[in-house]
């Protein structure tokens, strides 16, 4: 079903509300959540907030805790998240490289002990819609075995980068480092279809485009084999490294669910001390128009700028009301 | 063959001062490019010496050329690489940024006009066996069709992400955007053999493990499909907007080689104003034992740590002489 966009947020506000967020906070989450589903990020917008509820009745996230600063030094500075609701404590994180890159040119904030952030491309997006570059990643549990393994060791640690765009909305990458989502897997086996390329290996170790097979072994494949599984692993030690927090062998251990626990580095640069606003506009129409020149594979195929999806979806969804599965609907109707 | 390390090592020195450069920066070129072969990276050790002095005779690399200072702001410092070598100029962009970020924490050096950095992982290296965390890429010249498109408009960019380990050698990505470099397809092809997995697609648009066939056609597949294809776009922007240079769009135009004219950024992060070095060493030795603690996906495989495949290379080519093409030594010999 399409339900506008205000309808979404004001519901998410009115839930997080009733379960212990104040105003402010609840409207900000409720704004993250809606804008994600706005933006065609279906799976970390209105379908994760049941299971944030649900963590919250756990005691899994604390909807009151705020982040304390555990150390700062120049144009770095690590805080603590307490547990408290990821994507507060990724906003304000964001918020904080921000202020050291106004500063300094370039800032970084570590974050330790924070819980899911939802849509890591949120976070990149904010960043650079105020004229900033974003690089930023989380630690995950583990659900995706290494390359050679047949078991998890890994998680899928989302890696964001965004820039200004040469209009209004930014160019991003906020990729997580297997080819493909858990959660698209389930949607294309429900679907009755089969992935477009292979996705994992199934019980046996054989590659298999099957998502059930892959959902069954969890032998998910990490993006470009055995290069996805080591970025992975550097994501995963960094971020424990840069915030003095915890990777996947330890989060594994928290048992808070998906990313209790978890560490995530946001680093932010201001352009603006580089290069001439025009000619940032001026890199990236280039290099937009650039790929574009290309020829496409088939009749009729075009190419994309990353993040062209996005603007695509949020038009669409602006203008129709913003899509939600009308099972998920009423299970947040039922909150 | 196998040649001494020192001998190898020498040999590059003497040809580097033969043909301009000084005895200094010849030694630092010869030493880079012989620590690359002997870690095993073959392609970008001896192998393109001859290619760089080529360049060198084109007037395409200046060795006389020294980056100067374009501009400098907080923890961030733009240099003009004034396309002299792009060895020298990659060390001196990470010197630069590890004094940023050891008086800031976090330090960023843009370079620009620069020329090929060779192996990408070296300054990985240098920096994290110095204590620091990295985070460096360079854009390229056109070869890798974006994603939907049957001709080249994005570089492979490589992309590097380098800590200190838990001994003496770090944990490192040092990888291409494309799942497989050309001259992969080249030994493969040469050894009338298959690649792993297809590596891209064949002149009639089908996805194939045949590497002539992609040699062929140029339509190398990016790492994860859609997902390095937009990775690289990412790298390839922001190598332009965060150095004041040029991406693969205007690369393309400069005709000075491979990289001739290109971008790279180079991130450094003091991990010790955050963490303490034993709760590093622990982190890193975690993560390692974690991933191979795993259940191996056949009957006597291993699992890798990222850079792991450089120490073993290391020992075997520094007990048995380092590894070198009898081709590519005799072409050397001759210059």
């Amino acid at each position: 079903m399409r339900v506008p966009y205000e309808v979404m947020r004001d519901t998410f506000k009115r839930i997080f509300m009733k379960y212990g967020m104040n105003e402010e906070k609840a409207g900000v989450c409720a704004t993250i959540h809606a804008q994600s589903s706005r933006d065609g990020i279906y799976s970390h917008g209105a379908n994760r907030v049941p299971r944030f509820i649900h963590y919250v009745q756990d005691g899994w996230v604390d909807v009151s805790a705020e982040p304390s600063l555990d150390k700062q030094f120049g144009s770095i500075a690590v805080y603590n998240g307490n547990m408290g609701p990821g994507v507060l404590n990724a906003l304000f994180a964001t918020d904080k490289a921000i202020e050291l890159a106004g500063e300094h040119g370039i800032g970084m904030v570590g974050l330790h002990n924070t819980t899911h952030w939802m849509r890591g491309g949120s976070y990149g997006l904010y960043a650079a819609r105020k004229g900033y570059v974003a690089i930023s990643w989380t630690n995950t549990e583990s659900c995706m075995p290494p390359w050679g393994a047949a078991e998890c060791r890994l998680g899928n640690n989302p890696f964001v980068m965004a820039c200004p765009g040469d209009d209004n909305e930014p160019v991003m990458i906020d990729m997580a480092m297997s080819q493909y989502a858990y959660g698209k897997l389930q949607v294309v086996r429900q679907a009755g279809k089969k992935l477009p390329f292979p996705g994992g290996f199934d019980k046996n170790g054989i590659l298999t485009d099957d998502p059930g097979a892959i959902e069954e072994s969890m032998r998910i494949l990490p993006m470009g084999y055995w290069k996805g599984s080591s970025f992975a692993f550097m994501l995963d030690v960094l971020g424990a490294v840069l915030t003095d927090g915890i990777c996947a062998s330890e989060i594994d251990g928290v048992g808070k669910g998906s990313c209790g626990g978890a560490s995530q580095v946001f680093i932010v640069i201001d352009p603006s001390r580089i290069a001439q606003d025009r000619r940032v506009k001026e890199i990236i129409a280039g290099a937009k128009a650039y790929i574009k020149s290309a020829k496409p594979d088939h009749e009729g195929g075009s190419i994309w700028y990353p993040g062209e999806d996005y603007v695509i979806n949020k038009a669409e969804n602006s203008e129709k009301g913003v899509f939600v599965d009308d099972g998920v609907w009423a299970e947040i109707q039922a909150l």
